[in-house]
């Protein structure tokens, strides 16, 4: 672990870096597998998924029987804990709904704003060397309680051409029906394009390796949104004296699991502090099954002492962290100064496990500094707001001079007579 | 003006198709301003600005005697309207702020969303024939009201140097007191990288030519992100027998003087009313100044029959028009029906300029079917919403054991760990 103590404001932009990706070579992988989806659909997806995903699937489409059967190889506790964070997954996001916004901004001009679903979306969910079926729980309750119509779910095969029962298990108590075996940049692909059996969607949420991350990139280029730019998991915690050291360590842990590239730092206003985390840090990944992975991305973390409150929060700010957890004293100044960030975990007895996978809050984050300008997966991000408006005769006269003046001052003549057409007319009336 | 009876729904694709933009041979052009304005800075700014402002800008801010000043050369009547629009945007953003979101999900497990204001944003205001400080009105007020730190103001300067006292007036309205003299391309390369002068920002609004719009979508590749891909203008009109066909043609005529490229389409159950509106819109055409422009525009127009209220619904719906004025009787089954659409004008007295000017809602909206999945710019525009929690050790304690499995289930020790040696203090405690 990297220790740098008390680093000038100036030097915060090179310390904080993250590691920079490079995605040139991939473009054209990428450029080229949707260029054959888009052309050949299925056939397409059949033969990449023989190259990449190492099987044959005739049926993308994962059937009823298959979705409903799913349920027996689960075991009761798994299934009552993913039930248990369905729960309150679905009880915080049902909280975002926001009501009809409606107001006579003039009178007789009556504006108002509603949301409405995103009527297709597709939800991409990487296979690997575990299913994550968390993610389904993240994207699909949001997209159910929004009322999207089409949500459509792909995942990459196993070797035998399926997918595991836990995913079917919960992409089927979220509601969802549209289950494809299709993965990586061909899945993105598929749902950009739509095929014989995947159909279009306008817009694709999920994570995913540097491939799908790319092919995500390249389907805004064909109209799609997608829900924001990804990159490496990170973790930030911000420790005092107040701090549980093994704690700390558990959570920096925790992240590092994720990959080599994972981000892991501590900012501490404690020398005293860093040293414990780093001794339990090192105890701790002995343990660790993954600790060959965790051992890579512990070896570039980074614990940074900080002389004062105010330092912290303007570093932290600086580097936007995806998750943020937050044990000191001071916590409500940590709090109210808090303006980047993706989630917030507060106090020795929340860990960020709490929040990726069963306390309620939305696990897909803005990483690589994106908290400076993105929301999280939340409510709204399956749907949109449109804007609605009438105007009463009576409004119109009222109103009518000030744009017709704004609207020639833009010397724009037929913007101010589709006004005074309808101003006339009513003069017309009233003499 | 082409008419097109009764399309069917597989027609609908290429009848609905907007005009290919081809950017490629921008795209060398763009990324070549962004290097300079990378290294450069403002000496790059110069040069751009006396390649194709063809003036030489000594300083880019405006000064605040100058933003000061610019009230006195505005006429009376044009700063009431103004005014108005400013109090009735102003009215119409307010309302849209939202409340923290804060439940208990499970009991000890605290969850809440907070909107906070992103610090740093970039506002493009858009020279030529006519200043366009409407715009600034749409982006600066819920810039303000969402509380953003940085406001910067960027637009081209004229061959004077300066900046249009009407522009100048509107920012200071709005309280806007970043505005710099340099637009284009050489202006977004500036937001996104920051120069000398020009601050760097985090989110970059506005309206463009083609040269911006692709300098937009560059910048997103930069870290920076934009309020939505742009396209041309474009207004749908449904009309039935109710509809004042006058009026239709008058706002058909509004959305074609914006430039040849516009979009304007008339969707009707009544072969009537197409009759007339056609007629009406060649007689208003000929008194417009800007009528060689519209006639490009409406030559390349629809008046599209349908035969019934369902068909129009479905084929509105599949376009997702940006702006979408309904003059029918039967209004209701239109605006329940609505899925897909930037701005609705409802009614014979609710002109599109209402709304591009004075009524209170936003004119920043989605173009080019980007209506299905993007909102146009609102309150929220300005900001991201950021996630907590506060997990007591009675929270942990009751939620910890669903954690722990999903945790293991998922393949990741290191999450269920952090959960563990919590429980595992807890329980020595109580013991």
């Amino acid at each position: 672990m990297n220790k740098i103590f008390d680093p000038k404001p100036n030097e915060w932009e090179s310390l904080l870096a993250r590691p920079t990706q490079k995605v040139g070579d991939i473009e054209a992988t990428v450029n080229a597998i949707f260029k054959s989806v888009g052309q050949k659909g299925d056939e397409a997806l059949r033969s990449y998924t023989e190259k990449f995903d190492g099987v044959t699937v005739d049926n993308f489409q994962v059937g009823e029987d298959a979705l409903t059967g799913a349920e027996e190889s689960i075991s009761e506790p798994l299934k009552r804990a993913i039930q248990k964070a369905y729960q309150n997954i679905k009880r915080f996001h049902e909280a975002q709904a926001t009501p009809v916004v409606k107001l006579e901004t003039s009178p007789g001009v009556e504006c108002w704003q509603e949301k409405r679903p995103i009527q297709k979306v597709g939800l991409y969910i990487p296979g690997g060397t575990a299913p994550l079926f968390s993610t389904i729980l993240m994207l699909a309750i949001p997209a159910k309680i929004a009322g999207c119509e089409d949500i459509v779910l792909c995942s990459p095969p196993d070797k035998k051409g399926e997918l595991p029962a836990v995913v079917l298990y919960t992409a089927k108590l979220c509601g969802i029906t549209k289950v494809f075996k299709v993965g990586g940049i061909q899945a993105i692909a598929a749902l950009t394009f739509g095929t014989q059996s995947v159909p279009k969607v306008y817009k694709i949420f999920g994570p995913g390796n540097q491939y799908v991350t790319v092919a995500k990139q390249l389907a805004t280029r064909y109209g799609i949104s997608i829900d924001m730019p990804a990159g490496p998991s990170e973790l930030l915690v911000m420790a005092d004296e107040t701090a549980e050291p093994s704690f700390v360590a558990s959570d920096l842990l925790s992240q590092a699991e994720h990959g080599t590239d994972s981000q892991v730092i501590l900012v501490s206003t404690s020398k005293n502090i860093i040293e414990k985390v780093e001794k339990e840090v090192a105890q701790q990944l002995e343990e660790l099954p993954r600790k060959e992975i965790a051992r890579k991305a512990i070896a570039n973390s980074k614990l940074i002492f900080v002389p004062s409150d105010t330092d912290a929060v303007a570093l932290i700010n600086e580097y936007a962290p995806e998750h943020y957890i937050l044990c000191v004293k001071n916590e409500q100044y940590y709090l109210d100064n808090t303006t980047n960030a993706g989630s917030v975990f507060i106090g020795n007895y929340t860990p960020e496990s709490a929040g990726d996978y069963a306390s309620g809050t939305n696990h897909t984050l803005p990483t690589n500094g994106y908290a400076k300008q993105y929301s999280g997966v939340n409510l709204d991000s399956f749907m949109k707001s449109i804007t609605f408006q009438k105007i009463s005769e009576k409004g119109i006269l009222s109103l009518g001079e000030t744009i017709e003046i704004m609207a020639a001052a833009e010397g724009l003549a037929a913007h101010k007579n589709a006004v005074t057409l309808r101003l006339n007319k009513l003069k017309e009336t009233v003499n």
